[in-house]
């Protein structure tokens, strides 16, 4: 075991997109561990739109990182040392462990997870994690799509939306994604099974949904916001659910952003509007993951990871989510998998 | 009775604030019954802030009035002749009769209406009647106010949000209304039973909110949007509804009206906003008209009209509702009541 806990801190709050200098990196030594305490050796990091949030001090839904403190980040690891009876050195434990090597806390601020057989360790930090999760439970809780309606998501070849369009697709909707390239497309309509994709930066996305979604559109999982959503309100049929999951295109604003300019149709169509936040959901957790589980075993959910090597690239990986340079998940690999 | 049906038609689409040349004038022979029909004598017009979305041609929940076509409105009024056996000479009806001194056309078109003995007719046309109504569902079904909760209400003094302001009261809920005036502040507090007043024009709603919602909003019943709603949405609780009865601030805009900046606050806050049309609740209007005329009759909720005399003055009040002329429900009287 290292003597050295490497730490990206968050040195100021950023002005737009993320600049590496808002995060400063320490290398600090361990801490000791007092009582009911682990130690815990990262092996995922997950980096998140919502992290962008946690660094501003806009109005939001935890208390923002402080200057200086650890940046917050969903850690999944193994614990190497315990002074709580519930948790053994070897177990895999998930939490907010942050952006270190090595989270040094109280127990009860994780959680013991054990991976199903043959799901490998980043199953846990995606599909059948948090993102999975969202997945689930905003479609499904807040969309309540219905056989035979139409779904739209956004950021559809995402870690969240590449899920909610599969769940979807199971429910016998017909699910029509956005995405940001061709080659996402191609993935969500070839290999997930979306009917249809639509690449925001070339296409109408005006046309495109009024091709694609010929009999209206029902559900929105929105994940972007911005002209997106704005357009699928100008498609949507009476009664539309429109899931507030993420806002990314306003997260990096510098100037105040506008909510859609078809927000009256909210009214025309009775549309209901409805944010969320997965750790609401926590008490559920169990039910998603054996449904999540249970169509991965059934190879009717696929997923993708994309893991950037070493905790000292996070603050460059993770700009990648702004970019639209991600497919799937976007984990960092801290430390090597438990052999 | 008359030979002659005065009407107003609607020559043009209105750009901005509705102009009375956007109104034409004409008299024109009384058209015959044919099978089924009546004739039916408008007492009472009434004036609302969706006729304005009507004589537009924005998407919206109804089709469009045509150019030449009658101006739609919803309408009170004595039946003269019959040729359908549902409804006699005196019955009372209300309908979409439009804004013309006679309606002849299908009795189904027509719902006969009794007044509870000691309730004036003008109470049929707000409190009783549709305004009433959308203040009922739109508040408990959508609003779902709780015992305790703070519930805000813009337009306060209107005819919809004076009422649903009441409502709120009777649930046992703390009641901020904004309003356009001090002296509609001052009747909404001191006649109504409001908690709180705004008035927007020459107060900071910000601040103000700050103060007369101490514990935050928990329910918005929105009848303005814009800057107002704005504010609102900064100050919602955790799972806060936002009830988008009516978006009258945006109603005359001639260019894209942006929605409320603060539009991540339903995400972070994890709200709800749901739109409704009360068209949508007719089949349970008699349960809503029970419990209005209850409260009526127990002198729990108070009403207000506002009667303009003469179907010709119909264009230039319409005008009121929009610069906040007007305090409770906004009425036409076309023709004298019945003796």
């Amino acid at each position: 075991m290292s003597e050295i806990n490497r730490q990206w801190c968050l040195a100021r709050r950023p002005v737009g997109t993320i600049d590496t200098k808002d995060l400063e990196w320490r290398e600090e030594p361990l801490s000791a561990l007092g009582q009911g305490d682990v130690r815990v050796r990262h092996i995922y990091l997950s980096l998140d739109p919502t992290n962008r949030i946690w660094m501003s001090d806009m109005d939001q839904y935890m208390p923002p990182v402080d200057i200086g403190e650890v940046m917050r980040g969903g850690t999944l690891g193994v614990v190497e040392e315990s002074l709580d009876p519930s948790l053994s050195p070897g177990d895999i434990v998930t939490g907010l462990g942050g952006w270190q090597d090595y989270f040094t806390g109280p127990a009860k601020y994780l959680s013991k997870t054990t991976p199903p057989a043959g799901v490998p360790l980043p199953a846990l930090m995606s599909v059948l994690g948090l993102t999975g999760l969202t997945a689930y439970f905003g479609l499904l809780d807040i969309g309540r799509p219905k056989q035979g309606e139409t779904v739209v998501v956004s950021a559809a070849a995402g870690a969240v939306g590449s899920i909610a369009g599969q769940i979807a697709k199971i429910k016998g909707c017909r699910v029509v994604g956005i995405a940001g390239s061709d080659e996402k497309c191609r993935w969500i309509t070839d290999d997930l099974g979306f009917d249809g994709a639509i690449n925001y930066r070339t296409e109408n996305i005006q046309d495109r949904l009024s091709t694609l979604c010929p009999d209206g559109i029902d559900v929105d999982f929105e994940n972007v916001g911005g002209e997106i959503l704005d357009t699928v309100l100008t498609q949507i049929n009476l009664n539309a659910r429109i899931v507030i999951c993420g806002l990314i295109s306003g997260y990096n604003a510098t100037e105040p952003v506008p909510g859609p300019y078809h927000f009256v149709n909210i009214l025309m169509k009775r549309a209901i509007v409805q944010g969320f936040i997965i750790l609401d959901f926590a008490s559920r957790f169990p039910e998603g993951v054996a449904a999540l589980a249970q169509w991965l075993a059934e190879g009717r959910l696929k997923y993708e990871v994309d893991v950037v090597a070493g905790l000292e690239n996070a603050p460059t990986a993770i700009s990648r989510l702004f970019t639209g340079g991600n497919t799937g998940k976007l984990l960092v690999q801290v430390s090597p998998e438990p052999q």
